[in-house]
């Protein structure tokens, strides 16, 4: 068993708005001891990820908030330290549920078992993680996707919208991305191969997004919201498919934006255009984990599916790593190393 | 050949808002002769249906609105008068598209053959016809129902509401409608089978609908838009369905309501609940037709599936009927009788 203190940051207040770094303060508590049955694991790799700021929240969502005072939840790759549970030792790596903190007991419940010689153990949290299992789902299984169709993808050098537009353009797609940084859009079209990519900060966008569309929109995968989605909205074609998988530039929302109310007229495209909106989580659909990882690792290792990480050192960055999620700050998955890596 | 001349209700304005009376006007001309592989067909029964404000103005919907000047459209059931047809005869009686007139000629396009000892002829336009269709395609197809879930119609004793409520109890659902005057409520519960039925006229509708509803709602088939929509928003639960449609109540509004803007709130529930809303128009599932005319035709015989009609006399009487709908004032299927019926 390690020595030492066990650095953790945990939910000191609820946001109002934007999270500020006072709401989420570190602290320290003896390292835990595994019982019969437990791990210990230590975090190499934290994910942080948009979903993260409806925790902070006490409202009904799709998941219990964190309570005050507790340690923030997180998808974390983690490495095996001291084992009571059969079929785990000391060193084995492990995709798991750590949270924002150091170190971790484990009873097995939502751990991979993860292989570094098959990929590195990072994308367990990114490409062959929970965001590659989102797009992969909400596109193919949420959004029906069909071969030869127009695809719109927000968020777009994200760690779900590139895999999303990435697996859109294998299934013989047309895919337009939308992004924030113009470094953004030329990585979503130079490397990653979407068709177009247009700026949510151009004054331009909806025409631009118009433009890079003329045979309209046959599925749009949801990541923002906002000015976004209501610039989609005219776009899209008879049958529709909208995947509503996140809404960032909502998530600090105080209330809702001033009128007139267009739920009328949302509802009334839905009809004449027969839209299809469905809301998921990736959570729901674990049946179809074993197709994902065969189908995405192939891709990843074929080379067709491409991924980039957004690597922030040391757990007391991880506050302002998380923040910075809100202005487009990161470019890629964005991970906190909390610890070395052992692997690279 | 008959003689004399052929009634038409014609399009001589776009709706502002509610039609005026204004905006259809009667007209005549000489009943037409048909050409080779054309029939002759005179107009029995006429059905009038919300859908047919959207046809009555300008902008774009899923189908081409009615040119100004041009006869309305419009389901019948009619009597072949003269045939130039292979398969058609004098007396037969079909369903097909006479519009708002006394005669029509038809190349056989959208045509279905009755037989008026199958089923009274009339209902070709509403429980078999259509409307029913459109209750069973949405509910079962487009809505996904499952057994022992809660569901939710609105217009419940309207000519879709009525048939959806019944298909859902007969697949093992709990059923609540929403409807208008108490008469309507009581036939719906007692006449048709629902479990509740809550009168939106009420001021209390929001609170006994959440009553009526004491394990949320699985699927909400959105006849009405408007303030049940609203109401029926908190109710829903997890992976709820919302097959569109019809939004009755919003068909003559002439711009947006005033805010807040609920479209972030709606699709922030619709990410949070998993939820589906999906529009759709009968016409589109037309492969469904078989099966759905097995199955409810042997519902109507055994008197599981009733029905009920409002039949107005007189071609002269239409446009007024037609507006009553959006008042609420037919109770059933809403036809136009104009001619007699030979079968009864």
């Amino acid at each position: 068993m390690p020595d030492g203190h066990n650095r953790q940051i945990r939910l000191a207040a609820h946001p109002k708005g934007m999270a500020q770094l006072s709401d989420l303060v570190m602290s320290e508590e003896p390292i835990p001891t595994p019982g019969d049955g437990q791990m210990l694991c230590r975090t190499i790799y934290l994910s942080l990820d948009p979903y993260m700021r409806g925790r902070m929240s006490p409202g009904p969502s799709y998941a219990r908030g964190v309570d005050l005072g507790g340690v923030m939840v997180g998808r974390t790759v983690s490495q095996v330290v001291e084992s009571k549970m059969q079929g785990y030792e000391p060193g084995d790596f492990v995709a798991t549920w750590n949270g924002w903190q150091e170190y971790a007991l484990s009873d097995g419940s939502g751990v991979r078992k993860l292989d570094p010689s098959d990929a590195p153990i990072s994308t367990a949290l990114g490409v062959l993680g929970m965001p590659g299992m989102t797009a992969y789902v909400g596109l193919l299984h949420v959004g029906e996707l069909k071969g030869g169709e127009s695809v719109v993808v927000s968020a777009a050098s994200g760690a779900v919208g590139a895999i999303v537009g990435q697996i859109a353009k294998i299934k013989g797609c047309r895919v337009v991305g939308v992004a924030g940084a113009q470094e953004k859009c030329d990585y979503v079209t130079g490397e990653l191969g979407f068709d177009a990519c247009v700026s949510h900060r151009s004054d331009t966008m909806a025409e631009e997004l118009a433009r890079a569309c003329p045979d309209g929109v046959d599925l749009y995968f949801e990541n923002v919201g906002g000015k976004v989605f209501e610039a989609l909205l005219p776009l899209l074609n008879d049958f529709a498919r909208i995947p509503v998988c996140g809404r960032i530039a909502t998530y600090n929302d105080t209330g809702p934006p001033p009128g007139p109310n267009q739920v009328p007229g949302l509802m009334g495209l839905t009809l004449v255009r027969r839209l299809m909106f469905r809301g998921f989580i990736v959570f729901d659909h674990a049946d179809l984990e074993p197709d994902f990882l065969r189908d995405v690792s192939a891709w990843v290792r074929s080379g067709e599916v491409k991924y980039r990480e957004h690597v922030v050192d040391g757990l007391e960055n991880t506050v302002e790593a998380f923040l910075g999620l809100f202005q487009g700050a990161n470019f890629g998955k964005l991970l906190v190393r909390v610890s070395t890596d052992p692997t690279r």
